[in-house]
Protein backbone atom coordinates (compact mmCIF):
# COMPACT_ATOMS: atom_id res chain seq x y z
CA UNK A 1 0.00 0.00 0.00
CA UNK A 2 1.91 3.47 -1.07
CA UNK A 3 0.31 6.96 0.20
CA UNK A 4 1.24 9.43 -1.97
CA UNK A 5 0.44 13.09 -3.20
CA UNK A 6 1.55 16.68 -2.72
CA UNK A 7 3.51 17.86 0.64
CA UNK A 8 0.94 18.77 3.38
CA UNK A 9 -1.48 16.48 1.70
CA UNK A 10 -1.34 14.41 5.55
CA UNK A 11 0.64 11.81 4.32
CA UNK A 12 2.27 10.88 7.35
CA UNK A 13 -0.80 11.21 9.54
CA UNK A 14 -3.12 8.52 7.13
CA UNK A 15 0.02 6.33 7.12
CA UNK A 16 -0.04 5.96 10.61
CA UNK A 17 -3.80 5.27 10.54
CA UNK A 18 -3.31 2.87 7.83
CA UNK A 19 -0.66 1.02 9.73
CA UNK A 20 -2.72 1.12 12.82
CA UNK A 21 -5.80 -0.56 10.82
CA UNK A 22 -3.08 -3.52 9.06
CA UNK A 23 -2.17 -4.15 12.38
CA UNK A 24 -5.37 -4.77 13.97
CA UNK A 25 -6.37 -7.07 11.56
CA UNK A 26 -3.23 -8.97 12.27
CA UNK A 27 -0.39 -7.91 9.99
CA UNK A 28 3.22 -7.64 10.61
CA UNK A 29 3.19 -3.98 9.61
CA UNK A 30 6.24 -2.37 7.58
CA UNK A 31 6.37 1.42 7.53
CA UNK A 32 8.29 3.27 5.59
CA UNK A 33 8.85 6.82 4.11
CA UNK A 34 10.70 7.91 1.03
CA UNK A 35 13.41 8.80 0.09
CA UNK A 36 15.46 7.06 2.73
CA UNK A 37 14.76 3.84 4.61
CA UNK A 38 17.78 2.36 4.63
CA UNK A 39 21.46 3.66 5.43
CA UNK A 40 22.37 4.10 1.79
CA UNK A 41 18.18 5.70 1.19
CA UNK A 42 19.58 8.31 3.87
CA UNK A 43 22.48 8.90 2.78
CA UNK A 44 21.07 9.70 -0.09
CA UNK A 45 18.11 11.30 1.34
CA UNK A 46 20.73 13.93 2.38
CA UNK A 47 22.14 14.76 -1.05
CA UNK A 48 18.95 15.21 -2.72
CA UNK A 49 17.51 16.90 -0.14
CA UNK A 50 20.52 19.71 0.94
CA UNK A 51 19.42 23.06 0.09
CA UNK A 52 23.12 23.73 -1.20
CA UNK A 53 22.90 21.75 -4.19
CA UNK A 54 21.42 24.81 -6.50
CA UNK A 55 22.92 22.87 -9.26
CA UNK A 56 21.48 19.64 -9.43
CA UNK A 57 20.07 18.32 -12.73
CA UNK A 58 16.67 16.62 -12.82
CA UNK A 59 18.21 13.92 -14.85
CA UNK A 60 20.30 13.67 -11.42
CA UNK A 61 17.56 14.13 -8.81
CA UNK A 62 15.62 11.40 -10.91
CA UNK A 63 18.42 8.37 -10.82
CA UNK A 64 19.07 9.19 -6.84
CA UNK A 65 15.44 8.95 -6.21
CA UNK A 66 15.02 5.49 -8.04
CA UNK A 67 17.91 5.15 -6.09
CA UNK A 68 16.93 5.41 -3.10
CA UNK A 69 13.94 3.38 -4.03
CA UNK A 70 15.74 0.60 -5.60
CA UNK A 71 18.12 -0.10 -2.69
CA UNK A 72 14.64 0.09 -0.42
CA UNK A 73 12.57 -2.29 -2.86
CA UNK A 74 15.71 -4.81 -2.46
CA UNK A 75 16.70 -4.37 0.88
CA UNK A 76 13.41 -3.91 2.88
CA UNK A 77 10.30 -4.15 0.91
CA UNK A 78 10.69 -7.61 -0.82
CA UNK A 79 12.00 -9.26 2.36
CA UNK A 80 8.64 -7.85 4.25
CA UNK A 81 6.62 -9.18 1.75
CA UNK A 82 8.18 -12.50 1.19
CA UNK A 83 7.76 -13.06 5.02
CA UNK A 84 3.99 -12.40 4.67
CA UNK A 85 4.59 -8.87 6.07
CA UNK A 86 2.18 -5.68 4.69
CA UNK A 87 3.77 -2.84 3.59
CA UNK A 88 2.74 0.55 4.26
CA UNK A 89 5.00 3.24 2.19
CA UNK A 90 4.60 7.34 2.12
CA UNK A 91 5.94 8.26 -1.69
CA UNK A 92 6.76 5.95 -4.36
CA UNK A 93 7.67 6.10 -8.01
CA UNK A 94 4.70 8.43 -8.42
CA UNK A 95 6.03 10.90 -6.48
CA UNK A 96 9.26 10.66 -8.90
CA UNK A 97 6.86 11.07 -12.02
CA UNK A 98 5.12 13.89 -10.19
CA UNK A 99 8.25 15.81 -9.28
CA UNK A 100 10.81 15.13 -11.46
CA UNK A 101 8.76 15.15 -14.79
CA UNK A 102 7.50 18.89 -13.29
CA UNK A 103 11.48 20.24 -13.77
CA UNK A 104 10.99 19.74 -17.34
CA UNK A 105 13.77 18.31 -18.12
CA UNK A 106 12.60 14.82 -17.61
CA UNK A 107 9.42 13.20 -19.16
CA UNK A 108 6.93 11.17 -16.54
CA UNK A 109 7.40 8.60 -19.77
CA UNK A 110 11.13 8.75 -19.29
CA UNK A 111 10.72 8.17 -15.45
CA UNK A 112 8.23 5.28 -15.67
CA UNK A 113 10.47 3.65 -18.63
CA UNK A 114 13.31 3.62 -16.45
CA UNK A 115 11.72 2.29 -13.19
CA UNK A 116 10.43 -0.63 -15.46
CA UNK A 117 13.17 -1.55 -16.85
CA UNK A 118 15.54 -1.73 -13.76
CA UNK A 119 12.37 -2.81 -11.30
CA UNK A 120 9.94 -4.56 -13.64
CA UNK A 121 7.86 -6.41 -11.02
CA UNK A 122 7.67 -4.23 -8.31
CA UNK A 123 4.33 -2.94 -7.96
CA UNK A 124 2.18 -1.90 -5.04
CA UNK A 125 -1.70 -3.73 -4.49
CA UNK A 126 -2.78 0.24 -4.00
CA UNK A 127 -1.78 3.49 -4.10
CA UNK A 128 -3.91 6.32 -2.00
CA UNK A 129 -3.71 9.53 -3.74
CA UNK A 130 -4.10 12.02 -0.62
CA UNK A 131 -5.38 14.77 -3.38
CA UNK A 132 -4.88 18.45 -1.59
CA UNK A 133 -4.68 21.88 -3.90
CA UNK A 134 -1.15 22.63 -3.47
CA UNK A 135 -1.72 26.24 -2.20
CA UNK A 136 -3.25 24.48 0.50
CA UNK A 137 -1.05 21.52 1.29
CA UNK A 138 2.36 24.36 1.31
CA UNK A 139 0.45 26.28 3.65
CA UNK A 140 0.24 23.03 6.29
CA UNK A 141 4.14 22.69 5.91
CA UNK A 142 5.75 24.05 9.16
CA UNK A 143 9.35 24.75 9.70
CA UNK A 144 12.18 24.88 7.32
CA UNK A 145 11.86 23.86 3.58
CA UNK A 146 14.04 21.21 2.33
CA UNK A 147 14.94 21.76 -1.64
CA UNK A 148 12.33 20.29 -3.09
CA UNK A 149 9.57 22.22 -1.15
CA UNK A 150 11.38 25.16 -1.61
CA UNK A 151 10.91 25.76 -5.47
CA UNK A 152 7.79 27.87 -5.92
CA UNK A 153 4.23 27.78 -6.38
CA UNK A 154 4.47 26.87 -10.36
CA UNK A 155 6.34 23.95 -9.58
CA UNK A 156 3.74 22.57 -7.07
CA UNK A 157 1.10 23.32 -9.36
CA UNK A 158 2.59 21.02 -12.03
CA UNK A 159 3.19 18.42 -9.51
CA UNK A 160 -0.27 18.75 -8.58
CA UNK A 161 -1.73 17.95 -11.84
CA UNK A 162 1.11 15.41 -12.43
CA UNK A 163 -0.59 13.44 -9.81
CA UNK A 164 -3.94 14.27 -11.09
CA UNK A 165 -3.00 12.90 -14.72
CA UNK A 166 -2.15 9.60 -13.17
CA UNK A 167 -4.72 8.75 -11.09
CA UNK A 168 -6.68 9.45 -14.42
CA UNK A 169 -4.39 6.91 -16.50
CA UNK A 170 -4.26 4.15 -14.24
CA UNK A 171 -7.51 4.15 -12.28
CA UNK A 172 -7.15 0.49 -11.25
CA UNK A 173 -3.86 0.92 -9.40
CA UNK A 174 -4.41 4.42 -7.92
CA UNK A 175 -7.64 6.18 -5.33
CA UNK A 176 -7.88 9.73 -5.00
CA UNK A 177 -9.00 10.42 -1.96
CA UNK A 178 -10.18 14.32 -0.91
CA UNK A 179 -7.49 15.37 1.78
CA UNK A 180 -9.13 18.73 2.19
CA UNK A 181 -11.83 16.30 4.28
CA UNK A 182 -11.38 16.53 7.87
CA UNK A 183 -8.89 13.91 8.96
CA UNK A 184 -11.07 11.61 10.58
CA UNK A 185 -13.09 11.49 7.00
CA UNK A 186 -9.77 10.57 5.17
CA UNK A 187 -8.71 7.96 7.51
CA UNK A 188 -12.36 6.29 6.94
CA UNK A 189 -11.55 6.51 3.60
CA UNK A 190 -7.96 5.07 3.54
CA UNK A 191 -9.84 1.82 5.72
CA UNK A 192 -11.60 1.58 3.59
CA UNK A 193 -9.30 0.88 0.78
CA UNK A 194 -7.56 -1.40 3.18
CA UNK A 195 -10.65 -3.49 3.43
CA UNK A 196 -11.13 -3.47 -0.21
CA UNK A 197 -7.50 -4.75 -1.31
CA UNK A 198 -7.69 -7.51 2.01
CA UNK A 199 -10.79 -9.03 0.57
CA UNK A 200 -9.57 -8.93 -3.26
CA UNK A 201 -6.42 -10.89 -1.82
CA UNK A 202 -8.66 -13.25 -0.03
CA UNK A 203 -11.06 -13.78 -3.17
CA UNK A 204 -7.66 -14.47 -5.00
CA UNK A 205 -6.47 -17.04 -2.83
CA UNK A 206 -10.31 -18.80 -2.72
CA UNK A 207 -9.95 -18.64 -6.40
CA UNK A 208 -6.01 -20.29 -6.37
CA UNK A 209 -7.16 -23.23 -4.03
CA UNK B 1 37.31 11.19 -25.59
CA UNK B 2 36.70 8.35 -23.89
CA UNK B 3 39.84 5.86 -22.06
CA UNK B 4 38.12 3.07 -20.05
CA UNK B 5 38.93 -0.45 -19.29
CA UNK B 6 39.98 -2.47 -15.98
CA UNK B 7 41.65 -1.62 -13.29
CA UNK B 8 45.44 -1.09 -13.32
CA UNK B 9 45.28 -0.37 -17.33
CA UNK B 10 46.95 3.23 -16.72
CA UNK B 11 44.28 5.16 -17.55
CA UNK B 12 44.99 8.11 -15.51
CA UNK B 13 48.64 8.14 -16.93
CA UNK B 14 46.94 7.87 -20.59
CA UNK B 15 44.58 10.30 -20.06
CA UNK B 16 47.36 12.34 -18.77
CA UNK B 17 49.07 11.71 -22.66
CA UNK B 18 45.33 12.63 -24.58
CA UNK B 19 45.54 16.41 -22.63
CA UNK B 20 48.95 16.88 -23.36
CA UNK B 21 48.53 15.72 -26.93
CA UNK B 22 45.23 17.81 -27.45
CA UNK B 23 47.09 20.99 -25.74
CA UNK B 24 49.76 21.15 -28.09
CA UNK B 25 47.22 20.48 -30.86
CA UNK B 26 45.77 23.76 -29.67
CA UNK B 27 42.87 22.78 -27.74
CA UNK B 28 41.46 24.11 -24.11
CA UNK B 29 41.26 20.44 -22.50
CA UNK B 30 39.60 19.14 -19.74
CA UNK B 31 39.69 16.31 -17.65
CA UNK B 32 37.37 13.92 -15.65
CA UNK B 33 37.55 11.00 -13.39
CA UNK B 34 34.42 9.44 -13.01
CA UNK B 35 32.26 9.01 -10.85
CA UNK B 36 32.76 12.50 -9.70
CA UNK B 37 34.33 15.49 -10.97
CA UNK B 38 31.35 17.53 -9.47
CA UNK B 39 30.24 18.65 -6.23
CA UNK B 40 27.35 16.21 -6.00
CA UNK B 41 29.12 13.26 -8.27
CA UNK B 42 31.32 13.17 -5.20
CA UNK B 43 29.29 12.66 -2.84
CA UNK B 44 27.49 10.07 -5.02
CA UNK B 45 31.37 8.68 -5.28
CA UNK B 46 31.85 8.53 -1.71
CA UNK B 47 28.42 6.65 -0.61
CA UNK B 48 29.53 3.75 -4.02
CA UNK B 49 32.99 3.74 -2.82
CA UNK B 50 32.75 3.26 0.94
CA UNK B 51 33.86 -0.28 1.79
CA UNK B 52 31.05 -0.36 5.17
CA UNK B 53 28.28 -0.42 2.39
CA UNK B 54 28.27 -3.77 2.28
CA UNK B 55 24.35 -4.12 1.46
CA UNK B 56 24.40 -1.79 -1.78
CA UNK B 57 22.51 -3.85 -4.63
CA UNK B 58 23.72 -3.62 -7.66
CA UNK B 59 20.37 -1.52 -8.88
CA UNK B 60 21.42 0.93 -6.61
CA UNK B 61 25.29 0.80 -7.44
CA UNK B 62 24.09 0.95 -11.15
CA UNK B 63 21.92 4.39 -10.26
CA UNK B 64 23.84 5.75 -8.62
CA UNK B 65 26.63 5.80 -11.33
CA UNK B 66 24.50 7.24 -13.52
CA UNK B 67 23.07 9.90 -11.37
CA UNK B 68 26.87 11.24 -11.41
CA UNK B 69 27.22 10.55 -14.76
CA UNK B 70 24.15 12.78 -15.87
CA UNK B 71 25.23 15.37 -13.47
CA UNK B 72 28.81 15.76 -15.08
CA UNK B 73 27.78 15.30 -18.33
CA UNK B 74 25.13 18.36 -17.52
CA UNK B 75 27.03 20.47 -15.13
CA UNK B 76 30.69 19.93 -16.91
CA UNK B 77 30.72 18.22 -20.32
CA UNK B 78 28.04 19.77 -22.36
CA UNK B 79 29.44 23.20 -21.53
CA UNK B 80 32.96 22.13 -22.43
CA UNK B 81 32.06 20.90 -25.83
CA UNK B 82 29.80 23.94 -26.65
CA UNK B 83 32.52 26.12 -25.48
CA UNK B 84 34.53 23.86 -27.96
CA UNK B 85 36.84 22.27 -25.49
CA UNK B 86 37.74 18.85 -26.10
CA UNK B 87 37.02 16.61 -22.87
CA UNK B 88 39.23 13.51 -22.07
CA UNK B 89 37.20 11.55 -19.97
CA UNK B 90 38.73 8.32 -17.21
CA UNK B 91 35.74 6.07 -17.59
CA UNK B 92 31.80 6.80 -18.72
CA UNK B 93 29.10 4.50 -19.33
CA UNK B 94 31.39 1.45 -20.36
CA UNK B 95 32.31 1.22 -16.81
CA UNK B 96 28.81 1.15 -15.75
CA UNK B 97 27.72 -1.35 -18.33
CA UNK B 98 30.82 -3.76 -17.69
CA UNK B 99 30.98 -3.52 -13.93
CA UNK B 100 27.50 -2.70 -12.78
CA UNK B 101 26.37 -5.80 -15.18
CA UNK B 102 29.04 -8.10 -13.42
CA UNK B 103 27.38 -8.97 -10.30
CA UNK B 104 24.51 -10.80 -12.01
CA UNK B 105 21.62 -8.47 -10.78
CA UNK B 106 21.21 -6.34 -13.88
CA UNK B 107 22.35 -6.81 -17.37
CA UNK B 108 24.32 -4.38 -19.74
CA UNK B 109 21.08 -4.18 -21.63
CA UNK B 110 19.16 -2.74 -18.66
CA UNK B 111 22.20 -0.67 -17.97
CA UNK B 112 22.48 0.97 -21.64
CA UNK B 113 18.55 1.58 -21.96
CA UNK B 114 18.21 3.23 -18.97
CA UNK B 115 21.27 5.57 -19.56
CA UNK B 116 19.94 6.04 -23.58
CA UNK B 117 16.16 6.88 -21.82
CA UNK B 118 17.98 9.49 -19.74
CA UNK B 119 20.49 11.02 -22.08
CA UNK B 120 20.16 9.99 -25.48
CA UNK B 121 22.15 12.05 -27.38
CA UNK B 122 25.48 12.00 -24.79
CA UNK B 123 28.31 9.86 -27.39
CA UNK B 124 31.99 10.13 -27.15
CA UNK B 125 33.75 10.61 -30.71
CA UNK B 126 36.11 7.71 -29.62
CA UNK B 127 36.54 5.26 -26.41
CA UNK B 128 39.84 4.26 -26.44
CA UNK B 129 39.44 0.42 -23.78
CA UNK B 130 42.59 -0.04 -22.07
CA UNK B 131 43.00 -3.76 -22.62
CA UNK B 132 44.93 -5.67 -19.57
CA UNK B 133 44.33 -8.94 -18.08
CA UNK B 134 42.64 -8.69 -14.72
CA UNK B 135 45.23 -10.70 -13.33
CA UNK B 136 47.72 -7.95 -13.86
CA UNK B 137 45.82 -4.99 -13.35
CA UNK B 138 44.76 -5.97 -10.03
CA UNK B 139 48.60 -6.42 -9.21
CA UNK B 140 49.15 -3.04 -10.18
CA UNK B 141 47.02 -1.48 -7.70
CA UNK B 142 48.56 0.47 -4.89
CA UNK B 143 47.67 1.25 -1.33
CA UNK B 144 43.90 0.24 0.31
CA UNK B 145 41.18 -0.87 -2.16
CA UNK B 146 38.10 0.80 -2.86
CA UNK B 147 34.68 -1.10 -2.99
CA UNK B 148 34.78 -2.07 -6.42
CA UNK B 149 38.24 -3.03 -6.29
CA UNK B 150 38.13 -5.27 -3.37
CA UNK B 151 35.17 -7.71 -5.48
CA UNK B 152 37.16 -11.30 -6.11
CA UNK B 153 38.82 -11.95 -9.12
CA UNK B 154 35.90 -13.59 -10.84
CA UNK B 155 34.07 -10.71 -10.53
CA UNK B 156 36.75 -8.81 -12.09
CA UNK B 157 37.16 -11.66 -14.86
CA UNK B 158 33.67 -10.83 -15.92
CA UNK B 159 34.22 -7.36 -16.07
CA UNK B 160 37.10 -7.62 -18.46
CA UNK B 161 35.02 -10.19 -20.45
CA UNK B 162 32.04 -7.51 -20.52
CA UNK B 163 34.78 -4.69 -22.00
CA UNK B 164 35.74 -7.14 -24.55
CA UNK B 165 32.40 -8.15 -25.33
CA UNK B 166 31.40 -4.52 -26.06
CA UNK B 167 34.74 -3.86 -28.17
CA UNK B 168 33.67 -6.50 -30.29
CA UNK B 169 29.67 -5.44 -30.79
CA UNK B 170 30.69 -1.37 -31.25
CA UNK B 171 33.43 -1.54 -33.43
CA UNK B 172 33.83 2.34 -35.07
CA UNK B 173 33.22 2.95 -31.37
CA UNK B 174 35.36 1.40 -29.33
CA UNK B 175 39.30 1.04 -29.81
CA UNK B 176 41.04 -1.43 -27.88
CA UNK B 177 44.33 -0.82 -27.11
CA UNK B 178 46.70 -3.46 -25.38
CA UNK B 179 48.25 -1.99 -22.58
CA UNK B 180 49.87 -4.76 -21.75
CA UNK B 181 52.43 -2.76 -23.84
CA UNK B 182 55.39 -0.70 -22.62
CA UNK B 183 53.75 2.66 -21.73
CA UNK B 184 55.36 5.03 -24.47
CA UNK B 185 54.04 2.75 -27.11
CA UNK B 186 50.41 3.01 -25.18
CA UNK B 187 50.48 6.51 -25.60
CA UNK B 188 51.49 6.12 -29.13
CA UNK B 189 48.36 4.24 -29.53
CA UNK B 190 46.44 6.96 -27.93
CA UNK B 191 48.23 9.87 -29.77
CA UNK B 192 47.16 8.09 -32.69
CA UNK B 193 43.94 7.69 -32.21
CA UNK B 194 43.87 11.44 -31.24
CA UNK B 195 44.69 12.39 -34.92
CA UNK B 196 42.41 10.27 -36.52
CA UNK B 197 39.68 11.65 -34.72
CA UNK B 198 40.95 15.10 -35.25
CA UNK B 199 40.99 14.48 -38.85
CA UNK B 200 37.87 13.17 -39.15
CA UNK B 201 36.15 16.05 -37.40
CA UNK B 202 37.90 17.96 -40.18
CA UNK B 203 37.06 16.15 -42.76
CA UNK B 204 33.19 16.67 -41.51
CA UNK B 205 34.33 20.20 -41.51
CA UNK B 206 35.25 20.52 -44.84
CA UNK B 207 32.05 18.40 -45.92
CA UNK B 208 29.82 20.70 -44.42
CA UNK B 209 31.16 23.63 -45.53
Amino acid sequence: MVLDGPDGGGKTTQARCAVECLERRGYEVVHLREPGGTAIGEEIRRILLDPAHTTMRAETETLLYLAARMQLVREVIEPALERGAAVVCERFIYSTIAYQSAHGDVTGEQIRSIWSTIAPRVQPDRVLFLDVDPDVGLERLEGARDRMEALGAAFHRRVYENYRSMAAAWPDLIETIDASQPVERVSNAVRAAIDEVLSNREDEVVTNE
